[in-house]
């Protein structure tokens, strides 16, 4: 007991000092005003306006959303009150499910309790499927795919963020008869990159790989009916599997998977994460289906996302500002040091009321710290106008250290 | 590709060989009848009552809660748009963390997007802080937090169910300087037996372990105010940590562990399964404060919880019919045939209109099939003779194999 605790200590301890502590700000949506939330302070409350929340499009704010959550809580309650299999799988999950696999123009889909859950107990069900299997995992992947690979008794080889000749490399060098698996995003949410996924699905015929894409930050986003960069890129039906979000620009919650219908089912029957688990709650799918069946024919907002993530990156280009090279609706803001990028977004917040999350290690390396911007449709010009303002002043203050 | 799919289909053809392939069966939970859900078969609708929810006090189906669910959702939107540390802690995240810590007489809580994620990350982080971590497992954990200890570098050492001696012998043997943790459940779902918690704590002590506590079928239904076992037993002091769920008697979604603060600062600092994933959506966190706030108080509840369950295990005997011994508010009936199982099960609902799901392997051990039978308070005492009755005719018409 004693060892334990002179070990947490040890360790909150060491994280504080490299800068990367983190304390969780806590700042209430208010579905009336997104992105203007309200924050506490001193007793008083005061409007901030948020550049770094993942609900894309601002559907979790949406009137017939959150109607289409409130009409399944009230019919059906606000638990599910079991497991997919102990009376927890309701017509709404089916049709759900059904709506994601025609999203994704796949056989089956099957949810799960969150993005983090699919991927871990996904891959790992495949992974330990058959013996011998060699994961190839792009080195940018998120902590919830490297926990279900790591976890696996697969031998996992990691290629260079984006780098086909690397994975190419690695594929050929691996023996012919062994079942393999590619692993990798489409967009990096931290870096705002896009994977080549036709070059990578090449690859994977070439050497008798599956291919298993995370679109978690593409859903709802690319592709003509927001079925993501795979959808975009016209290969959807190349990929083994496509995994996604109802978190992000889908404004509610949880995880799934789409793929052969023999696929699904063998996950469904085998993974623990998702046998062993309580069902997403109504409210949650009723919230889901109704911005899915939405945002499918809701071309509009897409074009207004792309085109407000355009502005702001040519508002920061304009201002000199550092910000990253960026072929996605992600705009992140270069700082390169821990404690400098926790003070550029404390003073962001507590002097010009905008906030933006301070993004350091583990989420990404040591002396790339970032500030990770996502406008949405609903950030008006004005509301760029002054963070762009609050930005310069900022960096002109703390002067060559946040060049 | 092809000899995954080959492996895929191979596998679902044995487990339907083995009589233990799952369909789930489409129940539409109604808030306005619960137990009695609508199931849609052959183009009409007809009522079942079902026994096999978790909800235990039907908290999910509460007007009160189902209100306090829908205006989070109407103030805050359906998702909650981040991650905890990227705009997603609200004051109601907060609150409900502190309702959760003072339930259990803590310093602090800590919420998880399930009870299955609660267990995989806390218990996980904690036996990989410390080399040479020995993990004392109780035979029936759960799942979850097998996951948790079995994807970690402790040493897994397993002792028989509940077993006091055989847990003891397993710590005197261990080396005296190893880090140690005792993990155990206070009410086994599937068994209904508890854990003698305050002689494992003795030993705990004895032996310098720690302790994790899975008290999810346990927490709102025993103890004065609903802390669970720990509570009732007076012991929820001597455990190092107490996890539980929001998705059962709490009738909401999400998992939670409890503990002192610098601990669930440990978790919250360095778990990927907290980490990196979207905090739970408004809606649920609103559910889940208000029923917790009403349970604390709401003895009579749990009183008709425990009366119903009395009253359909004396039924239940009366009738002759092979229920399982329970200390708890679980009342299994054993099969021990995972295709009579199924059979009950089948009848039941198509020829009955009640549902009770076969519980089979993986879940439980093969040979010990069983249905799990769990009375809420809103179950009337006609609901269960007309179960009794149903029941006892498909046992007599499937004669000595159902005994």
């Amino acid at each position: 007991m004693t060892d334990f605790i002179t070990h947490c200590r040890a360790h909150l301890a060491d994280i504080k000092t490299q800068g990367r502590y983190r304390r969780f700000t806590p700042l209430q949506r208010e579905a009336a005003t997104f992105p203007v939330y309200v924050m506490a302070q001193d007793g008083e409350t005061r409007p901030v306006t948020v550049w770094s929340a993942n609900d894309y499009l601002g559907m979790g704010v949406d009137p017939e959303v959150i109607a289409g959550a409130r009409d399944a809580l009230e019919h059906l309650g606000a638990g599910a009150g079991g497991t997919r299999n102990i009376g927890g799988t309701s017509p709404l999950h089916d049709a759900l499910e059904a709506e994601l696999a025609s999203l994704h123009g796949k056989e089956a889909a099957l949810l799960f309790t969150s993005g983090f859950v699919s991927n871990q107990a996904t891959l790992n069900a495949i992974l330990r499927s058959l013996p011998g299997f060699i994961c190839f995992s792009d080195e940018k992947n998120h902590a919830s795919m490297i926990a279900g690979i790591k976890n696996s008794p697969a031998k996992c080889l990691v290629f260079r963020h984006n780098d086909l000749a690397h994975l190419e490399d690695l594929l050929a060098a691996a023996p012919a008869d062994a079942p393999k698996l590619i692993a990798f995003e489409s967009v990096y949410s931290m870096d705002a990159d896009i994977a080549p996924i036709g070059a990578i699905c090449d690859l994977a015929e070439k050497y008798g790989a599956l291919t298993y894409l995370d679109e978690v930050h593409a859903v709802g986003m690319y592709g003509p009916t927001g079925g993501g960069v795979s959808e975009r890129d016209g290969v959807a039906h190349r990929l083994t599997i496509i995994e996604g979000t109802l978190a992000k620009a889908f404004g509610a919650h949880g995880g799934y998977v789409a793929a052969d219908a023999v696929i699904i089912d063998f996950i469904r029957s085998t993974a623990p994460g998702f046998i062993f688990t309580t069902s997403l709650p109504p409210s949650v799918v009723g919230a889901a289906l109704t911005s899915i069946r939405r945002i499918r024919h809701d071309d509009a907002r897409r074009a207004a996302l792309f085109a407000n993530a355009e502005r702001l990156k040519a508002k920061l280009d304009a201002a000199g500002l550092p910000r990253m090279p960026s072929v996605s609706h992600i705009v992140p803001l270069m700082i390169r040091d821990a404690d400098l990028c926790r003070e550029v977004s404390r003073l962001l917040l507590e002097r010009h009321g905008h906030y933006a999350t301070p993004i350091n290690y583990p989420t990404v390396p040591r002396g790339t710290e970032r500030l990770r911007l996502t406008p949405t449709p609903l950030h008006t010009e004005a509301m760029m106008d002054d963070l762009i303002a609050a930005l310069t002043e900022i960096f002109a203050a703390l002067g060559s250290k946040a060049a």
